[in-house]
C-alpha cells in the first residue's frame, strides 16, 4: 500500500514541510527506517538522527526546530505514529466470521451477536459470550462461564468453570484461568486437597500474556481489576487481587491472598509472598522478592525487597566489601603496633 | 441451598450451642462471612473475631471457651469446615459421561469403565486409561501412555509417548508431561540433539499445577513420587526425581538429574542446579538458588542458598554495611592521629 | 531387541576386546547399567567404574588402558553411544502418515510432500508448510505462516499470524510463537495498547522447549538465529534477537529489544532487562540479573550480574561480614582506650 504524504498529513491532522507528493509505503524506527518509510521523533534524544535517517519523512512536534528534511508537524508525533501503525497494518482477518462447524457449543450457552468462534472450540453449559467477542481455535471454556463483549480469547486459552471475563479483555494463547488454587490440609506427612470452590473475576480492559496462570479462589474470588496488563508466564495464585491499571512484567509470581494496589508497576521475575498488601502506585524492580506489606507509592528493589535508595546504598557498600576487609586488617596491625608502643 | 444448623451439626458430628433451627446458606472466612453463613475458628489467633464476625454460626473445638455466639462444637473445626465446603459446593458436572463423538481414540487404546472423555481429545496407539478417569477437551495423549484410575486430566494437557500416570492424579490445564529433556552433545559451536528416549513416571495422588513442564528422561525415567504436589509453572528437567509428599510452590525449576527427597517443602521461584541430592524433609525458602547437596531436614534460604540462621545473620550484617564503612573511615582517621602523636 | 557385540562393533566402527558373541539388549549409564546392557566411558573420572559396572560391555576410546572387562574400542565412545541410542530406540510412529480427517486446513494453504498433520490441527489462510514436517494434534497455525521442511511442531503449539519457522526446527508442546509484545502507550494512569504488527523469525535447527513464549515484534521482527536451543518456560519479548548456537536454560526471561550474541550460554531463571546487548560467547550463571551490556566472552554471575571473579570475591567477603562487624567493634574499643591513654 502506497499513499502520499499529503494524505498521511490528513490522517494525523498535521502539516507537511517539504514535498507532500512523495509516496509512503510503511513505517520504521528512526535508525532502521528505509526510503519510502515514515518515522517519528518524540524523545529529544533521537533528534540527532533527523539528518541521517533514511526515512522519506519524519513525524515531529509543532515546536521541533526547522530542518531541511521533509517533516510532518503534528501535535503528538508518537500518537500519530501509532495511528499510522494501525492504518498500515489493519488487523488480519484471523478467523472467519461466524461459528466454525467443528466447534462444540452446549445448547444452553448464549452466544452474542457477531461473535467469531474458531475450529475445535469447546463451550460448556450455561455459558454467556458477549457481542463481537472472538474465540480462536482450541479454546476450551467450562460450564457457567461469562465472557463480555469485544473480548479476544487467543488459541488454546482455557477458562475453567464459572470464571467471569469482562469486556475488551485480551487473553493471549495458553492462558489458564480458574485452575485450582494450591491449597492442602496437612495431616502428618500427607496433604489433603482443599476443594477450591471460588472463582476468578477479570474486569474490563485487562490484557494477559501468553501461558499465564490465574488460579481460582479457595472461597470467594481471585480478582484482576480493570485495565491491568500482565506480561507472559505470570503466576497469580488463589484469592489474589490486582488493582486497576497495574502493570506486571513477565514471569512474576504472586502468592495466595496477596493484594496489589492500583497503578502499580512490577518488574519481571518478581516474587510476592502470600497474605501481604502492596500499596497503590508502588514500583517494584525486576527479580525482587517482596516479603512484607509495601506502603503506597514506594519504590522497592532487591532480594529481599528494600526501598530503592537503601538497596542502592547497600549494593554500593557491598562492592567495597573486599577492600574493607583489607582496610580493617591494616587497622588491626597498626593498632597492635600502637598498643605495643603504649605499653 | 439452605439447611438448618441442627442438620449441619449432624453432618460434622458436632453439638450446637444456641438456636439450632437457624438456616445456613453457605460458608465464609471469619472476617468476611455474612449473615446466613457459617465459619470456623481453628487457629487461636482468630478467637478475637468470634464477637465481631457477621457469620450466623461458628465451628469451634470442644475446648473452646464459652461464648454468647451460636457455635457448633466439633473435634476438628477445620476438617469440619472442609466437609461443609464439599457439601455446599458439590463438583459441577464439567463434562458429560461417556466419550464425546469428536474425540479421536486409536482403536488399540483400552479405555476403562465410566471414563469421561471430552470433545477433541486425542488418544494414541496402545494407550490404557483406568476406570473413572476424566479427560477434558483438548487433551492430547501420545502412543503407549498409561493413565491410572480416578485421575483427572484438565483441558489442553499433553502427555507425550510412553509416560505413565498413576491413580488419583490431577494434572491441571496446560501441563506438558514427557517433552524432550534438554540434552545436546557439543561439537565446536554446534549442539547435536541427544535422543531423549526415557520416560516419565507420575505416581498415585500427585497434583501438578497449570502449565508445568515435566521432561522425559534421556535414559531411564523422570519420577514424581506418590503424593507430590506441584504448584503452577514449575519446570522439572530430565531424570529428576521428587520424593513422596514433597510440596513445591510456583515457578520453581529443577535441573537435570537432581534428586529431591520426600516430605520436603520448597518455596516459589527456587532454582536447583543439576546432579545434586536434596535430603528428606528439607525446607527451601522462596527464590533460593540451590547449588549443592542439602542434608536431610535442613532449612535453607538465599542466593546462593545457605542454612537459614546463617542467611539471616549475614543479611542483618549486610544492612549494617553502609554504617560499617563510615565507622572504619573514622577509625582510620583516629589511628592516623594516634600514629602522628606517637611519632 | 538383542544383537551380538560383534554387530554392535560393526555399527560403531569399533573393535571388540573379549567375547564378541554376547548378546546386547540395550543401553545404560555406567553406574546403573544391568547385565545385557552396554555402557560407555568418555570422561576419565568414570574410569573407576569399569571394574564394578554390571554392564556386559563398555564402549571405550582407542587409548583406554587395557582392562579385563569386555570392551569395544572406538574413536569417540560418546558419539558411539548416541548412535546406539538411536539404534535401540527408533522413534515411535507418533502419528499416522498423511493428514487427519479432523484437521481444518484452509484451502489456500500449501502443504508439502510427506507432511503429517494430526487430529484437530488448524492451519490458516495462505500458510506454507514444508516437506516432511510433522504437526501434532491440537496445533493452531494462524494465517500467512511459513513453516520449513523436516520441522516438528508438538501437540498444542500455537503459531500466530505471519510468523516464519525454518527447517529442522523442533517446537515442543505448548510453545506460543507470535503472541503480542507487551507494549503500551501511557496516558495518565491508563495504558493504551500499541499494535504489535511485527513478526517472529525462527531460523533453521532451532529447538524451543515446552511452554516457552516468543512474542512478535512491535515493528520488524523478533529473531531466533540458526541453531539456538531454548529450554522450557522461557520468555522472549518483542524485538529480541538471539544469536546463532546460543543455548539458554529453563525459565530465563529476555526483555524487549535486547540482543544476545551467538555461541552464548545462559543458565536457568536468568533475567535480562530490555534494550541491552550481550556479546558473543558470553556465559551467564543461573538466576543472574543482567541489567547492562556485556562484552564478548565475558563470564557473568549474580544479582546484579558481575564478572564471575568479582562476584566470587564479593560473596567470599560477604560470608566474613558478621565476623568483620565484631572485629571493628573490638578496634573501636581498643582505639578509645589508646586515645584515653594519649590524652
Amino acid at each position: 500500500m502506497n499513499i502520499s504524504l499529503a494524505k498521511i498529513a490528513e490522517l494525523v491532522n498535521g502539516n507537511v514541510e517539504g514535498d507532500d507528493s512523495i509516496q509512503i509505503s510503511g513505517l520504521g524506527k528512526i535508525e532502521q527506517a528505509q526510503p519510502g518509510q515514515i518515522t517519528f521523533i518524540s524523545n529529544p534524544k533521537y533528534q540527532k538522527f533527523i539528518e541521517t535517517t533514511k526515512a522519506s519523512a519524519v513525524l515531529v512536534s509543532q515546536d521541533f526546530p526547522p530542518v531541511s528534511k521533509t517533516v510532518v508537524r503534528t501535535e503528538n508525533p508518537y500518537v500519530a505514529f501509532l495511528q499510522l501503525l494501525k492504518f498500515f497494518h489493519p488487523p488480519l482477518e484471523m478467523i472467519e466470521p461466524g461459528i466454525h462447524a467443528s466447534a462444540v457449543i452446549d445448547s444452553t450457552a448464549k452466544i452474542g451477536d457477531q461473535v467469531r468462534i474458531g475450529a475445535g472450540v469447546v463451550i460448556g453449559k450455561n455459558c454467556v459470550i458477549g457481542d463481537r467477542t472472538i474465540i480462536y481455535p482450541g479454546v476450551v471454556i467450562g460450564p457457567e462461564v461469562a465472557v463480555g463483549s469485544n473480548t479476544v480469547l487467543h488459541a488454546n486459552v482455557v477458562l475453567r468453570e464459572q470464571v467471569k471475563i469482562g469486556n475488551n479483555v485480551i487473553l493471549h494463547s495458553g492462558v489458564i484461568v480458574g485452575s485450582d488454587g494450591f491449597g492442602f490440609a496437612r495431616e502428618g506427612v500427607l496433604y489433603h486437597k482443599i476443594p477450591q470452590v471460588g472463582i476468578v473475576i477479570i474486569e474490563d480492559d485487562v490484557e494477559i500474556g501468553a501461558n499465564c496462570t490465574i488460579d481460582r479462589a479457595t472461597l470467594g474470588a481471585t480478582i484482576i481489576r480493570q485495565g491491568v496488563k500482565l506480561d507472559n508466564l505470570i503466576q497469580v495464585a488463589h484469592n489474589v487481587e490486582i488493582g486497576e491499571n497495574t502493570v506486571i512484567a513477565a514471569q512474576t509470581g504472586i502468592s495466595g491472598s496477596t493484594k496489589i494496589g492500583k497503578n502499580a508497576i512490577v518488574g519481571g521475575q518478581v516474587g510476592f509472598v502470600g497474605h501481604i498488601e502492596v500499596g497503590d502506585g508502588v514500583t517494584v524492580g525486576a527479580q525482587s522478592g517482596v516479603s512484607k506489606n509495601l506502603p503506597p507509592n514506594a519504590v522497592y528493589f532487591g532480594y529481599p525487597a528494600k526501598p530503592i535508595m537503601q538497596a542502592k546504598r547497600e549494593e554500593a557498600a557491598f562492592r567495597r566489601l573486599p577492600d574493607l576487609l583489607k582496610r580493617v586488617s591494616e587497622l588491626e596491625a597498626k593498632i597492635a603496633k600502637l598498643e605495643k608502643a603504649n605499653l
